[in-house]
C-alpha cells in the first residue's frame, strides 16, 4: 500500500507519519489521538519534570495500546549569565513599564532541562517504543540505557553533516529537518541559520548520506507533502504545525488565532524567545527588535519574557509568546488528531496511488 | 505517462521540465541540448544586447526545431548612486590593493538591463514559444506585445502574494521559487529574505492560490525532486544548478570546481554580488564581509567587483565571482544536457510509476 514500509515495520505503526513533539503546545491527549489514527504520537518531555513525564506516559498507556514516542532535548545546559540577563532585561524594560510589571521582581527560571539520569529512569520504566531527541543525542552512557530499554532512537539533523554524526552515534532513524519547520531547529553542529537547507534539498542529500531510514520534516502539512517526501526517498514524514489545529493541542487562544490566519511568509526564525533558533509567526517583540539578535543562551531568554507573556496572554495577545509555526501552517485545517491522521494518510495514498496517471 | 500533462500540452514539450535561465552561465548551447532532450531550454537575455539575443536565438532555431524560452529581467532600473558606489569601493579597496588594481580606473557599468522596447522587438521577431521574466512582469504595453507575438508568459513567485499578483497581471504559468534555489531570487513585492518560504511549503500553497499551472523550483536536481514536485501539485519542475554540471554550461573553472565539491550547507543568499538577493556558494568576499550587507542597488554592486573578479579568475580563483548554486548542487552529475534531461525524466517516471509500491 505504502511505497516504503520501513517505518511501519520498525515502529509497528500503520501510517509512515510521526507527530512532531511540540513542547509547551501539547500533552498526552494529542499523542493518544495520533496513535489511534495509526501514526506515531510523540510526547514532548523537555518542559516536564520526571514525575510529570511518568504521569503523562501512564495516561497514554491507559488510553491506547499503540506505540508512542517520548521526546527530550539534549542540549548542553549552561547556567544563566548575569550580564546577558541584565542586558536582556534592559531591552525588555519598556515593555515591563507598559504592562506595569516590576522589572526587579524575582523570576522563575525557564524550565527546559536536558535529558538526564532522572529522565532516563522514566524511559527505562515506561519503555516507550521510541525515544526521540532534539539537539543531538544524549551522552553515550545514557543513550546505551535508552537502547537497552528497547527504544528505537530518533534524532533530527538539519544538515548532511549532522545526519552522518547521528548515524555514527547510534540513531536508528534520522529526521531531516528542513528550514520550513516550525519550532526549535534541531541544529547541534552549527549555529549559522543562513546556511540551513530547505526540506526539498536536504532530504535526498541525507537519504544519500546515511543507511538508516530518513523522515522528512519541515513544510509538510497535508497528504501531498507526505507523498512528496516519499518521492524524495524519505521513509515517512514528521508533521507538527498541522496538528496544532487539532482541538487536542494545548495552545493559547492567540496562538490558535494566528495559526488560523497564517500565510506562507509570516514566520521567521528567531532566537529571542528561548535563546535558540526556532521558527514562529512574527510577534511584537520579534517585530520590534528584529527576529535575530542578542539574547541570553537557551533557554534563559525565556525567563525575562515570561512575565510579559503572561500579562499579554491574559489580555488576549500573543505579543510576547512564541507562536511556533512552520511555513505551511496555511494548509492546516481543524480536525481531531485521529481524524486528521487518517485523512493525511488517505490523501497521501491517493496521490501516491494516482501517480501512474 | 506523466501524472500531469498540462505543461506538455501548453509548451509542446515531452518532459515537464524547464531548464532555469542562468544569465552569465550559459548560452544557446545549453538551450539546444535541453530542447533536444525533450524539456524546455531557456536562453537568459538579461546580460545580452538585443543584437546578441537575436543572434543566439537564431543559433537555437538553426539547431533545433523544439520550442524554447527567452528569459528577461524586468526590475526597475535605477541609476548608480555615487555615494553608495563610493562607499562600496572603499570597502573593496583593500582587495584592489592586494591585486595591484587602480581603484580610480574607470569602470564598465554592470550590464543587466531591464526588458525594454528593443528586447520586445526581438521577442516579436523571434516569436519563441515561451517568454519568461524574473522580478515580476514587464509593463502592460510591453507584455501585451509579448502575448500578441504568441508567447506563453512565465514568471517566478517567491510568495503566495507574488503568485496571485502574477496571475492577475497575465502570467500563463507561475514558477514557485523556494529558498533553496540558486541565483537571483525572483522576489519583487518583498525585500525581506528572512520570510521567504522553502519549496516544500511554497509549492502547495501557490497551487492552492492560483488557477494557472505551477512549476516548482529550488532544491530540485534529480528525478526524485521532479516526482516530489508533482506530488505537491506542481505541473512540473524547473532545474538550474544541475545543468551547470553539463559541458554546455559556460562557467569559470573555479565555479565548476566549487560545484563539484558542493555540500548541502555551503550556499548563502547574498546581495553583495549584484545588489539583489541571490544564492551562491560562499566566496571570499561573502565570507569576509558577511553575505548580506550594504552594497549598491542592482545591478551596480557588480560594477566595482568586476576588476577583482577578472583578476582573481585569471589566477584560477572564484574569490570575487558569483558562484551561483542552489542547495542541491551535491546531487548534480556531469552529463551532456540532452542526456541529463532524458535521465531526469526517466528517473522521475520510475519514481512516479513505482509509487504504488
Amino acid at each position: 500500500m505504502w511505497p516504503d514500509d520501513r517505518l511501519l515495520r520498525l515502529l509497528n505503526i500503520e501510517v509512515p507519519l510521526i507527530q512532531a513533539p511540540m513542547a509547551g503546545a501539547q500533552d498526552a491527549e494529542l499523542v493518544i489521538g495520533v496513535c489511534e489514527g495509526g501514526a506515531l504520537g510523540s510526547l514532548p518531555c523537555a518542559m516536564l519534570s520526571a514525575d510529570k513525564a511518568r504521569e503523562q506516559a501512564a495516561i497514554i498507556r491507559q488510553r491506547t495500546d499503540r506505540p508512542f514516542n517520548l521526546n527530550f532535548f539534549c542540549h548542553k545546559g549552561v547556567p544563566a549569565d548575569p550580564a546577558r540577563e541584565a542586558a536582556w532585561r534592559r531591552r525588555l524594560a519598556p515593555y515591563y513599564k507598559e504592562f506595569g510589571l516590576d522589572p526587579d521582581a524575582p523570576f522563575s527560571a525557564a524550565n527546559r532541562t536536558p535529558f538526564d539520569a532522572a529522565m532516563c529512569e522514566v524511559v527505562e520504566a515506561v519503555k516507550p517504543k521510541v525515544a526521540s531527541f532534539h539537539f543531538g543525542l544524549p551522552e553515550a552512557s545514557l543513550l546505551k540505557r535508552v537502547k537497552d530499554a528497547g527504544c528505537v532512537v530518533i534524532s533530527s539533523a538539519t544538515t548532511v553533516t549532522e545526519a552522518r554524526w547521528l548515524e555514527d552515534h547510534g540513531a536508528d532513524v534520522i529526521i531531516a529537518q528542513g528550514t520550513e519547520a516550525g519550532g526549535h531547529r534541531g541544529m547541534f553542529l552549527t549555529e549559522d541559520i543562513s546556511g540551513q537547507p530547505g526540506t526539498f534539498a536536504l532530504v535526498p542529500q541525507v537519504v544519500d548520506a546515511v543507511k538508516v531510514p530518513v523522515v522528512a520534516a519541515g513544510g509538510i502539512a497535508d497528504g501531498r507533502g507526505i507523498a512528496a517526501a516519499m518521492m524524495l526517498g524519505a521513509a515517512g514524514a514528521q508533521i507538527g504545525t498541522a496538528y496544532l489545529f487539532s482541538p487536542e493541542a494545548r495552545i493559547s487562544k492567540p496562538h490558535r488565532q494566528r495559526l488560523e490566519a497564517a500565510s506562507d511568509d509570516g514566520t521567521r526564525i528567531t532566537n529571542l524567545m528561548t535563546g535558540r533558533p526556532a521558527r514562529g509567526l512574527v510577534n511584537r517583540v520579534m517585530a520590534d527588535l528584529g527576529p535575530v539578535g542578542e539574547a541570553p543562551a537557551f533557554p534563559h531568554a525565556a525567563t525575562a519574557l515570561a512575565p510579559l507573556r503572561a500579562a499579554a496572554e491574559k489580555a488576549g495577545s500573543g505579543d510576547f509568546s512564541p507562536i511556533w509555526s512552520g511555513q505551511a501552517a496555511a494548509l492546516g485545517r481543524p480536525a481531531p488528531a485521529a481524524d486528521l491522521t487518517r485523512r493525511l494518510a488517505a490523501d497521501a495514498l491517493k496521490k501516491l496511488g494516482g501517480a501512474r496517471g
